[in-house]
Parts: structure tokens; sequence; C-alpha cells
């Protein structure tokens, strides 16, 4: 008989809620029409489309017209950052100029290697901060990178893999002051794809002019996402076709995902709150529980500014991967970093850049809260991860003996 | 009471087929893995993703390590060209020299605008070939176009406007010749969307080394598309980030609709041939009705080598903008062209590039047949057309009466 199955790998993706689903149900086969056609097909589409972008517009407090649809948080972060450096070019003012671009080096991929692709083309000088120890990027190391040329400062809301929450509306308060006196504006970016389930997103509270999301993170469907444009926010498009999206991004609106973007959000707004109280709550008797009973285990990352899903635990002398491989045949589903990076060999940048060693980063395991998690559920990886480790403990160590 | 629909504008956007749903179902909110996890949940995902791949493959006649999912046809097009582009100038053999790119005046905006970018950004030299009266692209066009710095050809296999079939076999082999005495091998895409549903797509017979194709199109889902690319032709991605596909495109795969792409595909093969034979009966049947009872009517593009479900017909002395919205009084959704332009009011820049004047190319109709599309409805479609049209003529007859 098959185990009952425990997922606890929410940062890499959610199931669709099923409030989710009904609202995108008929838009597959039924109001199928292409948003861009004239007729009454066409305009079920669109109306239905742009109520979508309504919806987003409360969650974000910004205007419905600022909300650009992409697929995923990967093209709204590509979009960002290669849309305001392109742009950057068309402009003969800067005729000669090489654009600065700051991030940090505890960015998802998605963001990295679009800087890095801008630097290698030439087209961009990037900085990339490092955090402090515990995954926090500092507003005086984003104050020294600034020079005349920059042009774009992207800072996550939220990491991936350990959950610090960066302050963002602190940042985009000093930017702010810095481009009261700045002859070129610098533009602020934010990946908010790990925030918003949890944390305030109001774009004018945060102070940014470029927010990313994505759908299948908050319990919508996946191959789509969005990009807060602000108003007089120039980008060149990255994707090119069609008028769709004001010019911004051309391609056939996918239209049942865009609808169910738009639930999502709506009952994330409703709902946020009392999830992540409780989400928290047991987050927290999660932690207490694994730093207790296991030795030598300690939290990566910030133990408060944390959103309220994400542990991340590193166990001395034990393989992450081991560890994940272990619970995963007991139907435990955790992750050792992010998906996007989840079959590559290397430790997690991430890790790293905290001051971690190789074997401390390799050592570690992400375990990220859903809203139906339950203490049960806990209480029984607890159980399951201290007699796995103990375990791998004991191997290695035997092996470690029949060397010596 | 509502009147009874009729959608003939499936060159626009098909409703997915009930079984490419039940297909796509379990993913979204039951087996809602990221196919990059590496426990069960991701495993079981990633194992659909893997065998929609095998489903396209076998469709297109090639290796499954061949097809890269995208978000849609525009993504694909962006990919196949950009990615060409980009790649040519990371070879150091290259420098110096701009690409040239060859393509025809009729193409979907997706790759004209692509091209045009490119020419904008200074990266490559784009040769646009213009089509005969019916709309095909000689082969003593290209062979003119190509110099020794020709990088890339990209002919579309059906036209989305007039479903002119161009001579893609027949390029292939012309280009495979060429290639054998050149030291840079010429690149062949072509954007097969509108031809998946009829007509032959051997990558082998078709000697492409890139197709690009659509999901909504073949009765599939919105948001989701592949590229075809041949062994050993490489491109540099361009959306950058995680690891999947192969690094050629990165971004958590929408395993729902991949589901539903190779589901759409397998119903396709299977369909293809009897649903071609019924749909280009019931098209020739609508051509000839039109033809012979409505005055001063013409097909655009070729009569013979037209895609099975296309009809585009042009009326002296009617604006297709008021056919079009008097039909869709009606319930009856047609269009004037393509759908990601239809918000534009510019006349076709297929018609124009087929010789049409501006007021030939307005006085257009686009009508495209689907698999579900009856006789009755044809007739229905046909009978008020006619009175609408007679309707119009006396309108502007007696609006140019009243000016005399």
């Amino acid at each position: 008989m098959p185990k009952k199955r425990i997922y606890l790998d929410y940062a890499a993706t959610t199931p669709v809620d099923k409030r989710v689903m009904k609202a995108m149900t008929p838009y597959f086969s039924e109001k199928f029409g292409n948003p861009s056609s004239v007729h009454i097909f066409g305009q079920e589409a669109s109306k239905a489309v742009e109520k979508a972008r309504e919806k987003i517009a409360v969650f974000f407090n910004c205007s419905p017209t600022e909300i650009i649809f992409t697929s995923g948080a990967t093209e709204s972060n590509n979009l960002a950052i290669k849309g305001a450096v392109k742009k950057f070019y068309t402009e003969p003012k800067n005729k000669g100029i090489k654009p600065r671009l700051i991030t940090d080096s505890i960015e998802h991929s998605c963001v990295l290697n679009t800087c890095r692709s801008l630097e290698k083309e030439g087209l961009a000088e990037v900085v990339y901060i490092a955090p402090n120890k515990e995954g926090i990027i500092q507003i005086k190391d984003i104050a020294a990178a600034i020079n005349e040329n920059t042009l774009l400062v992207s800072i996550m809301y939220v990491n991936n893999e350990i959950g610090t929450i960066q302050p963002i509306a602190t940042i985009g308060k000093f930017l702010e002051k810095e481009n009261a006196n700045r002859k070129r504006k610098i533009l602020f970016h934010t990946d908010a794809t790990q925030a918003v389930n949890y944390l305030d997103c109001d774009v004018e509270k945060l102070g940014v002019d470029l927010l990313s999301l994505s759908g299948h993170k908050i319990y919508g469907p996946k191959g789509v996402g969005a990009l807060y444009v602000k108003k007089g926010t120039l980008l060149t498009r990255i994707q090119d076709g069609g008028e769709q999206e004001r010019k911004m991004r051309a391609g056939t609106h996918n239209v049942p995902a865009i609808v169910g973007l738009g639930k999502a959000l709506e009952l994330v707004m409703k709902e946020k709150s009392k999830i992540a109280i409780k989400t928290e709550k047991l987050r927290d008797y999660l932690i207490a529980r694994v730093l207790k009973e296991i030795p030598q285990s300690y939290l990566n990352g910030s133990a408060k500014k944390r959103i309220p899903n994400n542990a991340n635990f590193r166990f001395d002398n034990v393989e992450g991967e081991g560890l994940l491989l272990s619970l995963d045949l007991e139907g435990i589903a955790v992750s050792t970093g992010s998906a996007c990076a989840s079959r590559s060999l290397e430790p997690s940048h991430v890790l790293l850049a905290l001051g971690l060693k190789h074997e401390q980063a390799h050592g570690s395991l992400r375990l990220t809260l859903g809203k139906t998690t339950t203490r049960k559920e806990i209480d029984l990886v607890v159980n399951k991860l201290k007699v796995i480790i103990e375990r791998l403990r004991k191997i290695s160590g035997d092996v470690l003996k029949s060397f010596q």
C-alpha cells in the first residue's frame, strides 16, 4: 500500500486551488476566444483578461494599466532587466555609456543569469552585492555601488531558499532620496515571487518601479506571471510580435491562466493574514523541534526576517541529497535548494554567499509549508528526520572508521 | 433569446478538445509537482513532460531531445531567430560580420517584428522577399538574396491570413544543395503554426533546422508551444534563468499545458487526414457559393496551394470591418486578418504584399473552418453574408448619391 504523501516543498510550486481551477475552467473549451479578436468570442476573453488585471491591480495597489502579463516570473524578471537595458540603448542621450545594474549574489538564477547574459554581451556592467550572514542586503552596500551610470537596482523581496525578507520598502525610500538629486533616475525592481503569499505587496509602500510575480507559487496555474511596471517606466519589449499588452509583450494571451492568476491573488488577499499566522506558528514549531531534538542542527538564514513558511536547516555530517532521497522514500517531499537548480550538483549559491562552507551547504535542507500543512504532518516529518539523520550519520561514521 | 453562435475564426484560436482537457486536468491540483524537483512529485511531473515530448517527436519525426517547450509560437519564433543571431555573435570566427536573415513580407508579426528588432539593434541585416500575386514565395528570390553572411532563412509553412502553403520541402532541398558548397551553413526555420492541423510536418522531409508550433491553434491550450531544434543546431537562449530544456529555455515547465500539447498532437496525427478531407470539401463549398452568389467577390491568395480550412474573400465597395461587425451582431465570428493585428486600423500587410490596393485589403474577410464546422453553418453564414453585403453596398451607394 502506498504511503500517504507529505509535501513540504511549497516554495518550488503549489497545487492549483480548487476555486482557482473552477474560475479557469470555462476559458479552455467554452469561452475560448482570442482576446485580440474583435468579435464576441474575443470580447468575452478580453473582458476576462481585463477583469483579472483589475484584481491584480487591487492587490498591488496600482493601476490595471501598470500590469503586464507574462509566462511566469522568469520571463517577468528577464523583461524587467533586459527591457530596461534595451530601452537605455534606444535613448540618444545615453550614447557611449554602458549602464550599471546593481543586484545581489543570492538572487534567483533568472535574475543572476539575466545579468550575466547582459554582461557577456557587453550591454551592462553588474555589481553583485553580498548579503550579511543572515542573508540580508545592506543599504550601505547598495549606496556604495551606485554610480552616475546606474540604471537599475534589482533586489528580491524574499529569498527562495532561505526565506529571508529583504528591506524593500527601506531600499525604496533610500532610492527615492537618491533619485531626487540625480539626472538619471535609478529604477528599482523586486522579484516578489516568494513574497506574495504572505507579505504586504503595496507597490506604493515598497517604492518599486518594477515587481515580478508568478502564478504557480500562489496556488495559481503554472505558465503565467506578471510584471508591475510603474506608469512612466519605459521598457523595450523582449518578446516581439503582435500588439498585445500595450506592445510590451507579444503573444496570444493565456486567458485561462490569466483568469487563474487573478483568482489566486483575490484568494491570497482574503486569506493571507489568517494563513500567515497559522503557518508561522507551525513553522516555528518545526524549527523548535528540529533544533532541540536533532543534534548538530542549525537554521540557515535569519530567524526573524523570515517568510512564515520557510525553514532551511543544515546538519553536520549529513548530505542534504541523501536526506532528501531518504525522505522521498518515506513519501516526504522537501528540497535541498531551488527547484530550478535541483538537478545540479553544485552547492547552493545562496548558502555559499552566507559564508557557509561547501560541505555545510551540501548538508542543508529546505522545508516550505503550505496552507494545508498540519501539525500532524510536521510531527511525522520531524520523527522521520531524526531517524534518518541518525542512520545516515552512523553509516558515514562506519565508512570513515573502515578507512582508519 | 440569444442566437446560436457560429465560430469561423479557427485560425485565431481553437477551443481545447475535451480529450486534451481530460489529459491536462490531473496536472493542475493533483500531480502538481515542479518537474525540476527531485522528489516523487517532481518525478511525476517530469515524466509527464517527457511523455509529451515523445509524442511530439513522433509527430515531427524527430528525436525528443530536439523539442524545446516554450510559451507559444511567438516565443518559439523569437527564440529561433534571435537565438541563432545571438549564437552567431558568440563565435570568434564571426568577428566583425553582421549576419543576414532572409524572410518574406507576409510572415506573422512575431517573425517580422523580431527581424525588425534585430535590424534596429544593428545585429542583423534582413531581406524581406515579396511573394507572387497568389502569396507564394519563389525560390529564385531566396537564391538571389543569399550572400556569404547569410545565417538563416525563415519562411512560414502556411500563411495565417490567406492560408497559402509555401513550398517548404522544396526550399529545404534547395538550401541543402546550397549548403553543400558553403562554409557557413544556412539555417532553415519555418513557422508551422497554421500547418500542423492539416499538413505533413515530418522535419526530415521538410528539410528544416527549426520549426515553431503553437498549442492553441490545434485544439490544445493557450500559453504553450514548442520549437523543433535539429540536433547540432546551436542557439543561445533568450530567456535566462534555470537549467530547464537543456539550458535552451529557462522557467518552470507549464506541465498541464505541455501534457495538453502532447495530447493535441496525438489527436491531430490520428484524425488529420479525415478532418482535412471533410474540411476542404466544406471550404470549397463555401468558396463556390460566395463567388457565385455574391457579385464582385474574389478569393485572395492561391486557389490550389491553400490550407483546407481557409477562405479569404474580398468584396468590392464593402468595408471588411463593417462586414465583421454586422456578422458579429448575427452571432457569426470571422476576422479581417490576423487576430494579433485585429485592433489595428492598418490594412493587412499580407494583402498589400499580394498587390491589393488599400481599399481592396480593407474590403477583405477571413473565414477559417474548424473540425466541428457543419454545412448548415456554412449555409447560414453565406445567406447572412449576402444580405449584409447587399445592405452595406446600398448604404454606401446612398451616401455617395447624397453627395452628388
